[in-house]
């Protein structure tokens, strides 16, 4: 049997570390897959349900010899963890990573990869609001985009394995550059998830609607928004810290519309009111056409029993 | 058989009136059902799929002799209907409504319901982004809170059967005032909405990312806001026209919130994104904990075919 990679190390085991493993025992595509993690409690894990054939407390244990090295470490720990490893790549090796950012990766990795190691970020455009060991499952990846954001220069071939590697994993690819990443991810991404870390603090913040009542009338909207701020802190600080420009620049146009609907609220302005939601409802109707969401009701939420 | 009412009279056939229909069937809480639908094409389908009895397209035929009287339109519309229907409704009957602000609706309704009648205004909190006769189902209330805001002076009789029949439809209820309903809803459904919406009208703004971009990458956090984003617009208008009070006081200290995340992205400040990141988590288990949303990864969404 031919394998696609012969040896891929896997260095961090959170949803999408785990989530790689699995995907890559159910397709075949590495002979052998290793692991590293700092703590010892996600090692033990990571054996027990069989992610990994052996894993490594120290990431340059972990890279030997490895032909695809993928960092699943939050953003800023990328850049300490590249110049770790730096001098144990195996010439001819991938090395990519998952991050929400990328212009910040490139900055923090790109010094510590030696000549003749190909160094292709990446990013899939795939995950959920839980984290660890234990969150991740095979379909993550199936009808998600993954963006590899290739350097100038870089080998063409080695960036089409990369695309191969994600497909074969479910994804469909795209190719831009890091500082169009971080454009794209501030809107789609970054902002989302910034407000909704934003209503969250208002809500418990209130002295005139007490935190159960919030809890029992979520339903009508606000525990949309507690799921994607129930991600991984460390991981979204690092998001914030590392692509402020772009964050800015969208919240500063985020507060222009806001500013407007406040005033439509104020002045009753139902016109604009009606408009703007019409224009809304034609987003949604997009992203399910595009296979990017359900169309079920709620998402297709089970309902939750009594 | 024993009904708990005679005759029951929708008004208005959208998600919540439909859904009310399918609920009293499958639980038999009344001998007839009647409604109201301006529109005819609303009136074949709710005969077409058995939701009603008899339908009729003005509201004051409709809740001739009937017990319980429900106004399922938006809040805009519920003091004209009132208007209407005021002298044809029967001594004794209980006249309620389903609309997200309560004191609007005392305001434009009251002055129409003549001595004898029991209106006692009321807010099942639980619907779907879908609108429209075939959008509902007969499960929509289960475990979720009905919240009424009976007037002074009304009759706790009335007040206890409509509790008892929100109860039978499988909700939870709760008694609050008017003003505390608005203050509680302009927090967890109002605020919420309005977000979504600035956000969806955000991306679709952008010269540098583009529409497709936005659908594609919608995955990592938009397509979340996108869903409160494709509820009705004429429901939502009303919502903000009538509630406006209590929506500008909490976009007020949203917008405080916003600028203290604001200042801690543009100041590099980890611990203060930490720490709110850290506590708006809690927020998601609390809210799963009382049975108000699922613990599913992605809500439990079902992965989308390619």
């Amino acid at each position: 049997m031919s394998f696609m990679f012969e040896k891929v190390a896997v260095l961090g085991i959170g949803l999408i570390g785990s989530s790689l493993c699995h995907v890559m025992r159910q397709k075949g595509l590495a002979k052998t897959i290793v692991g590293h993690a700092k703590s010892e409690e996600t090692r033990r894990v990571a054996l027990e349900i069989g992610l990994v054939d052996s894993i490594y407390a120290t990431a340059s244990e972990a890279v030997q010899g490895a032909d695809l090295v993928i960092m699943c470490v939050p953003v800023g720990a990328c850049g300490s963890l590249a110049a770790e490893i730096g001098s144990y790549l195996m010439q001819g090796a991938i090395l990519t990573d998952v991050g929400s950012v990328k212009g910040a990766i490139v900055r923090d990795c790109r010094p510590h990869v030696p000549n003749g190691v190909h160094f292709i970020p990446g990013h899939p455009i795939a995950g959920t609001e839980q984290s660890g060991p234990r969150s991740g499952f095979a379909e993550l990846f199936e009808n998600r985009w993954c963006i590899l954001t290739p350097l100038e220069g870089g080998d063409p071939l080695a960036t089409a394995k990369l695309e191969s590697f994600w497909q074969a994993c479910g994804s469909m690819t795209e190719l831009m550059t890091a500082d169009h990443h971080d454009l794209v991810l501030a809107i789609t991404s970054h902002l989302p998830h910034l407000i909704a870390y934003t209503t969250v603090a208002t809500a418990s913040d209130l002295e005139s609607v007490t935190d159960t009542e919030v809890i029992k009338y979520s339903a009508s909207g606000f525990r949309d928004f507690t799921r994607i701020a129930a991600s991984d802190p460390t991981m979204w600080r690092d998001v914030f810290l590392n692509n402020k420009d772009a964050v800015l620049e969208m919240l500063g146009r985020f507060t222009e519309e806001l500013a407007v609907l406040q005033r439509a609220v104020r002045w009753g302005d139902g016109e604009t009111l009606f408009n703007l939601f019409t224009r809304a409802r034609e987003a949604r109707r997009n992203i399910i056409a595009a296979g990017q969401d359900t169309a079920a009701p709620n998402f297709g939420r089970v309902p939750t029993k009594k």
